[in-house]
């Protein structure tokens, strides 16, 4: 699997990369950042995380804009960040929506026709992507922990809870916590999977997942601000998913932030919290 | 004077607002931005630092890239970074370069038709705004540094070099150091100000006001990029305005950051240093 250097920009005394590669689950070409802070250089192998970003992003808006390089490199941990969706296929339909199709893929497999060829990104992030970060970066061999944020941070979640040990952590900014019940989670649901009655919508929506998890110990860290647009209008559902781990017995915490919304201004003031939580299941402090 | 908001979003404990005006001085709607720290809330008066922005940026690059408000949360400081030059004006020939005319203002007073009515930055940034910012928001009169990356790196030495005592600090990152020596500076100076022949280029120039400085203590922070690859193109040239300081017997540090180029991450990984250089200049710890 061969992967090309998009861009290298130093920072943080690390290296802020971009690469693409052909991907075999998707289809197409597709991009993906990486962080390597400096204790790459000391030939150790490190942890890794792996960042799932919202709806309209490409890779860009995190590495851009969350500052999480800084963190990275206090902490000595790699960090990977996808694109959110298959990207140049001119699928019929899949540029009419911002909340569907390209930058929407909601990190699942779809089973419905046009898109269930290449809107397979739920395989994509949990294996085609972790195989290739894995033979060409030093990680070290099971240290991983998945975070993102609003679909991207329901994406973490699905992904933490369909693979019970496959992470040692899971968080998640402002998830799109419950999608079977909120507005987006339909439409992206009803487009790749097919009407609710008809499909196994709850395989693929972290509150009901949730009340069936059967794995090992996973604290689950939201995030949540109070002033989000999206949360204030029942797109995110956060109380249900609290509500279903506690039921379930899954050890989770809702930070609430007073004052912050939706954007990046809000993930920069939190994401070395975040990075900060990870490493210390990643290195066995919790 | 009236402001109009025209976003504001929680970052860091403070507020990360953008705000709109009619400005006299360039004859059209300008944007600013303007970071207040947690602090302003206690009703104290604030130090502030000016921000200037460099070719192809608005307000937006610094606000949402830089990651400053982080260190100006931790040291109490206000940040405005306003726009790199008039927009909306429909000047002929203001679209056709990404280094001259939109975003492109060079931080100058243009003498030369058709820029001389509208391209009037200088002005606009060290008197116009600053009255502004002072009527407007809890900032401790006679308490101001400036800074900037590239052209605003440029802007901020000559705001400092022209009116000695106005800013208690100046730094640059990577600015363009001796215009009239450059080929941006050659552009820009050709078409806001006439033939070098038959006006007054070294009024703008660093490098050449350096020479007859004469005020009150003024320390010069220079950051560069050794790999940025306008340094390495011979377009930004500290090394002549670090021998113009020099044989003036003005004090100037130039830090050399092997590895790193023009862009935001390189900002991002220095900004805390820039920013507590000049607090402790406004708080008289220097």
């Amino acid at each position: 699997m061969s992967l090309t250097e998009v861009s290298s920009n130093k920072i943080f005394g690390g290296y802020q990369k971009v690469f693409s590669h052909e991907s075999k689950e998707v289809g197409c070409t597709m991009k993906f950042g990486v962080y390597l802070p400096p204790q790459v250089e000391e030939n150790k192998r490190l942890p890794i995380i792996y960042w799932l970003s919202g709806l309209t992003c490409s890779e860009l808006n995190f590495l851009q804009k969350s500052g999480a390089q800084r963190y990275a490199s206090e902490h000595g941990v790699i960090i990977v960040n996808p694109d959110t969706s298959p990207r140049g296929l001119n699928i019929p339909g899949d540029s009419e929506s911002w909340d569907f199709g390209v930058a929407a893929g909601f990190y699942i497999n779809a089973t419905q026709e046009p898109w269930k060829k290449n809107y397979r990104m739920y395989n994509y992030v949990t294996v085609e992507l972790p195989s290739i970060i894995n033979a060409n970066f030093p990680v070290e061999t099971g240290l991983q922990s998945i975070m993102g944020h609003s679909m991207g941070g329901h994406g973490a979640l699905i992904c933490a809870l369909k693979n019970p040990g496959l992470y040692k952590s899971v968080s998640a900014f402002a998830p799109i916590s419950n999608p079977i019940k909120s507005a987006w989670g339909h439409k992206a649901f009803s487009g790749y999977l097919g009407p609710q009655e008809t499909s196994s919508w709850g395989e693929w929506d972290a509150t009901e997942l949730v009340k069936k998890y059967n794995g090992p110990a996973l604290g689950i860290l939201l995030d949540q601000g109070l002033d989000d647009e999206f949360f204030i209008k029942g797109q995110l559902l956060p109380e249900n998913l609290v509500e279903a781990c506690k039921a379930a017995g899954v050890p989770v915490v809702l930070k609430k932030r007073e004052g912050y919304d939706h954007s990046y201004f809000y993930i920069a003031s939190f994401i070395g919290e975040h990075i900060k939580y990870h490493v210390d299941h990643l290195t066995s402090k919790l």
